[in-house]
């Protein structure tokens, strides 16, 4: 694989200058006022994706982003700018920039869209989640839920239905104002109905929409009603680009189409054909900045942390797991399989801490409440076990704390990731180009990263506590040349597929479908960076 | 459609007079000891599959039917005729025929198969019930269960590997004894290695598989482990024809062989090629007898039934569902659909019973009898929210009794069946045959019979209560002209594609199969009775 030509940047692919409006739930920044002064504050969006978004924004000539006002104080800053794009100042500390303050450094318009509560309410915490997220992660109990009535159809059109149309209005109004047809890029399961509104209002629009979660087959989507499941996939074909991280995703998108929608579906070409348009079904697979997550990495307070951490494990292993309490992330599991390991192999005992750094996450909803509980009985489980005066095997801390992490990634020895459905898992990813001690990722096949890491990491079968435990055996037992051999591996493929190539090659594609031809596409096979055979 | 001819009987299919070997878990009969005389007793088998099957065997002139020994007294059974088929006639009550008893009638060899204890009690209890079934009908809180561990690898090795081999042995010795090569007929989730088996003592053997439970898409069976998904695939795949219920379940199987397999697949012609051989995959959905089921339905026990019932309803509507209490039965949800109708509509109180007779299932095994208590606490709340000292809207009995069933068929208004998945339901065929009051087909699409019956039934969207609830109340408010209609046309689809023609047609393919010529193959496609497009 030749390395990527300096050419290769996201601005150098949209040469031809097409302006961009990009969507997103989450924004690059969010609002508050402080408690004492009672001045406004700005705080940087967290999460792979805003990241990612973040970089894309700042490099090209002419982007807005358009994202959801989340607390008073952005409600705020959007009613004072009237739905009009202000100009957010990124580094060192995010602020919007007053009319005439030319302040350099990475910047780029955005427009904040208030959604009124009892819209957001049900958009959000009924159909976006719990609904959407569990189907897609097949986290329901189906002989139990979910059992849909009144209030899903009813926060279906009067919120989820409601809330895309005032993001697709914003996306209407800003492709107006573009003199040129603008690219309009639309993110993830909260806004599946605006590639076909966006679609109605501006036929010549070039429009993608990426989902960043997985894509389960027709199956789990019978789960939804029909009426709502179509609407869904509707709207997603009224985009030119649907996108996901995996060819697996893909796949299941595309036989929705099929078995669901009865539309001709063509699985080589990754094409679905809907009223007379062509839908390109695409493979992009999310990446991390690099950049940005080692100035994270080597600040003053993530050396501190490797300082306690080193002090705390002396010679021993470490094993490390870095989530949201999501029961997606099967952290229950990985505890009990961790609990059968030291049963079995007492020679761990004593010698070995799994650390889990959890945050918690959407403890309103009674699944992830129940899960939370869970996740500390299994862990109480194994101290109890196992655990003496000297030592207690698991270390839970909840805490959300990247100079923590970024310690906790360069130190350990095994990082686990064994969910039973993930998107992507970006933690992976920052954990081998970050780890100083050829750690072994131990890796679910359920995840999306597992397509271009599985190969260099031993692999978690997410429902097999049993094979999960040996496959951390293994890993701790793994000899160190085969370490070192297999993070390296790992970490020069993230390097070379990096958030910069993830955004390139899409905007690369885009600019080909948007000039006289179409034919140069990337179909995902030239970007397989594991030398697989696709 | 043209009437069956006349020629349309297994035996005529069968024209070559091909032996037959059949394997089935539960057989055509089963023996015990008389409490006071100590005699040995012999009981007809029941449910679907072993009254079609009986059907069957005893139509050809040469086929044998083994079957695993379920109680002491089979096993006493199989060890005196040790190995060697018996001779077992079915009317009017079965028995073995001694050596020389020329008594004339319905009868045929018959093989029960001893699988010792400790093996039997892995292999159904761990892997066939709750494994494959929970797997197969998506029953699994995957964020919970499974968690597969050492119990479940030693039940798979040293319990249904073992038992599949011992049944594959006693198919593979009545193969020998043939003198030409018969035709091998397995059946169901218990079994899925034998074909493989077979195959590899057999090369010459025509075998075919079928599955009559659903066969869910590749992420369900990504639940188990690679290891033990690609051998039970691997294993149908030895056989020359592998059967469903429904084009669903084929085109899940073939996409299966494709992504965890990664084998050549032509989802057109409905083939899968392995090892230089090419697997047929088709769809026979199974119906009933209805000769036999009309001979219950018009004895004294059940007219009598039927007495009782009008008695108590007097010109009340009767809502029915027949079911055993798994939980791909939905029937708590179905209760919650009643309370919702019986909310929102007054007009019904008074005037609606809903009787549910169920048939208490696997109590042995917790999310049963948890399911069965969630059962009794939904129907109670029905009652308590809606019930009065005249009226009581839920009947719930706890019976297996089929004189009472055949007098609900025959008297019910509705039939409800609104299962989460379902290999085929014969329930729904069986009422529509019986019943005599237009009653009004009220059934899940996530049935097989939906496929045959769909468009005279209201239709039934598992997961969404609400729906549910209108559904009930249209089929309650349905003009009676449209009800005769729909009914009579259901039934004349179940007359046309009764249990024999489900025999035919599949002996049909199998000896077109074994003579020079495999070219007239049915497709499925002319078996389309309800004349919708394929």
């Amino acid at each position: 694989m030749p390395p990527l030509r300096s050419t290769d940047s996201p601005r150098a692919a949209m040469s031809t200058q097409i302006p961009v409006v990009l969507l997103s739930h989450r924004g690059p920044v969010s609002f508050d006022r402080d408690a004492t002064s009672g001045e406004r504050t700005a705080t940087r969006g967290a999460g792979g994706l805003v990241t990612a978004l973040s970089g894309l924004a700042a490099h090209l000539d002419e982007a807005v982003w358009v994202f959801v006002a989340a607390g008073e104080e952005d409600v705020a800053v959007a009613r004072e700018t009237e739905g009009a794009p202000a100009r957010l100042l990124l580094d060192p500390e995010p602020r919007l920039l007053e009319d005439g303050d030319d302040q350099e450094g990475r910047q780029f318009p955005v427009r904040l869209l208030e959604i009124p509560h009892e819209v957001h309410e049900p958009f959000y915490g009924v159909i976006s989640n719990p609904l959407l997220w569990f189907v897609q992660h097949r986290l329901y109990d189906l002989t139990r839920s979910p059992s849909l009535g009144r209030e899903e159809r009813t926060a279906f059109e009067e919120g989820y239905v409601v809330a895309n149309e005032l993001a697709a209005d914003a996306v209407i109004e800003q492709v107006a104002k573009s003199a040129t047809p603008p690219v309009v890029l639309l993110h993830d399961y909260h806004f599946y109905l605006v590639g076909d509104l966006v679609r109605q209002s501006c036929p010549d629009a070039l429009i993608s929409h990426f989902v960043h979660i997985p894509w389960p087959e027709p199956d789990s989507w019978r789960v939804l009603p029909p009426d709502m499941r179509n609407r869904l996939l509707n709207g997603l074909l009224g985009c030119d680009i649907v996108a996901f991280h995996t060819r697996a995703d893909a796949r299941a998108f595309q036989l929705c189409c099929q078995e669901l929608l009865g539309l001709p579906t063509d699985l080589r070409s990754m094409t679905v054909s809907v009223a007379g348009r062509t839908v390109r079904v695409r493979v992009y697979p999310i990446s991390i900045d690099i950049p940005a997550l080692e100035a994270i990495a080597h600040t003053d307070a993530s050396d501190e942390h490797l300082v306690d951490l080193d002090h705390t494990l002396g010679t021993g292993r470490l094993i490390l797991r870095v989530d949201r309490t999501d029961p997606s992330k099967n952290i229950v599991r990985g505890f009990q399989a961790y609990d059968l390991l030291l049963a079995e192999h007492p020679e761990h005992h004593g010698n070995v801490v799994f650390l889990a750094l959890l945050q918690p996450s959407r403890q309103d909803v009674k699944e992830y409440a129940d899960y939370l509980a869970a996740i500390g009985a299994a862990a109480s489980s194994v101290n109890a076990h196992h655990g003496t005066g000297d030592w207690q095997p698991v270390d839970l801390r909840y805490a959300s704390d990247m100079a923590l992490a970024t310690a906790a990634y360069r130190r350990c020895d095994v990082l686990v990731v064994n969910a039973v459905a993930d998107g992507m898992n970006l933690v992976a990813k920052e954990a081998v180009v970050l780890n100083e001690r050829d750690m072994v990722l131990a890796l679910s096949e359920a995840t999306g990263a597992h397509d271009e890491l599985g190969q260099f990491a031993v692999t978690l079968h997410p429902f097999d506590v049993a094979q999960q435990a040996e496959a951390l055996h293994e890993a701790l037992t793994m000899p160190p040349q085969l370490r070192r051999e297999r993070r390296e591996h790992a970490a020069l493929i993230v390097h070379r597929n990096d958030v910069k190539r993830w955004l390139t090659v899409q905007l690369r594609d885009l600019a080909a479908l948007a000039g006289p031809d179409g034919s140069s596409w990337t179909d995902g096979a030239d970007r397989d960076h594991t030398g697989r055979p696709a």
